[in-house]
């Protein structure tokens, strides 16, 4: 059997969210070997990582959760009990209370460190600038920023042929998400966006319940 | 009681090992609050970890274990089984197979999380480009990309003071390093840097414990 090089691989952070599977089902389309990797950070809406596994699941997809000690992340509604979700139907500006404390840092940096150590070449996250909750690790310079860290960082980044990082929706909206999943034929009904799910269904009132439902709205697709 | 500001806080990433404990002793001079945070990564020398809890209990300064879930980093004589540890007795040229995976890049990443989570603004590590195994996560290059990566990247950095990254031992070789534990009064003895220990002792021959004996020699103080 030949040995798959690293630049055919590709490593998807997967949430089990709708932008995440856009993300992995468009990867699909141009690598050979593909897995996903999902984290347990005891996050209020914990559904999404059987989501995640089904997702992966259902396209022969390795999913490995990764799992985060509780308590490292603190003061997010995400993760804070004592903090609610904020729940006005709207998107506010600036930073909301659902930020967690570097997610996506420490998110990537576990890929880099998978990936690096299977030979794959490649990491997929879903984040997007345009229609987002404000987040600071969701922006093309904190991205940008992070891949020279790696090429700097990392035995592939000094020596080998690096490792990419691809934010194929970082600059996509929300409306333009939906129709590239409709067009890569994602299941959407089977993804989850809701912070807070009441008894596991979408409240439709956080900020991302109300992101998803702009962008169907704005594509004219039923969200199913 | 009044609330100590972020500025005055500091956390070190403590391995137990000589660097990140001159680190700490390093930071209790200057910082009001410290604590500490450890990483048990399946690492064969995992005796390190006890180390380090002693050493933050010896100093009142709490000790925060986090675990990384076995078989994330792979390829490294560090933590696979089948790889040995090279035992030359010398330093070799290029990145050896101790190099983890984003190690540093995952422990830092930690570490932010963790500091931006609890309100601290400081984050000590311990690495150092002069007398060290050529691992590219221990660059200079690295670290001050990675600090730009966390400005961009963290609500801390975007609308607050920032979190400063802090590499005191960056351009000290390793006699010098063991000359300032010594004038900070570092239980040297109580640390541990050997790769692969037998029975809980040093090996003497990893690289580690090269570079060990040879700063002490160098600095003409004796390790205990």
């Amino acid at each position: 059997m030949q040995k798959i090089s690293a630049e055919k691989k590709a490593l998807i952070i997967l949430s089990g969210g709708l932008d995440s599977t856009v993300c992995l089902y468009f990867a699909r389309e141009k690598y050979t070997e593909i897995e996903t990797i999902s984290f347990d950070y005891s996050q209020k809406h914990k559904i999404e990582l059987q989501k995640a596994r089904r997702i992966a699941g259902q396209l022969g997809v390795r999913n490995t959760k990764i799992k985060i000690d509780t308590g490292i992340f603190q003061n997010s509604s995400l993760v804070d009990k004592s903090i609610p979700v904020p729940k006005k139907g709207k998107v506010s500006s600036g930073i909301p209370n659902t930020y967690v404390p570097g997610r996506n840092l420490l998110f990537l940096s576990y890929a880099v460190s998978f990936a690096e150590s299977r030979g794959i070449g490649n990491i997929f996250i879903g984040v997007n600038a345009l229609d987002y909750s404000g987040y600071p690790d969701c922006r093309p310079e904190f991205i940008s920023a992070f891949e020279k860290t790696v090429a700097l960082g990392t035995k592939e980044g000094v020596g080998g042929k690096g490792i990419q990082i691809h934010t194929p929706l970082l600059h996509l909206n929300k409306k333009e998400i939906v129709e590239l999943g409709k067009k890569l034929k994602v299941p959407f009904g089977k993804t989850h966006s809701c912070y807070d799910p009441i008894d596991g269904k979408p409240c439709g009132k956080c900020e991302s319940c109300v992101l998803r439902k702009k962008g169907f709205a704005e594509a004219g697709i039923l969200d199913e």
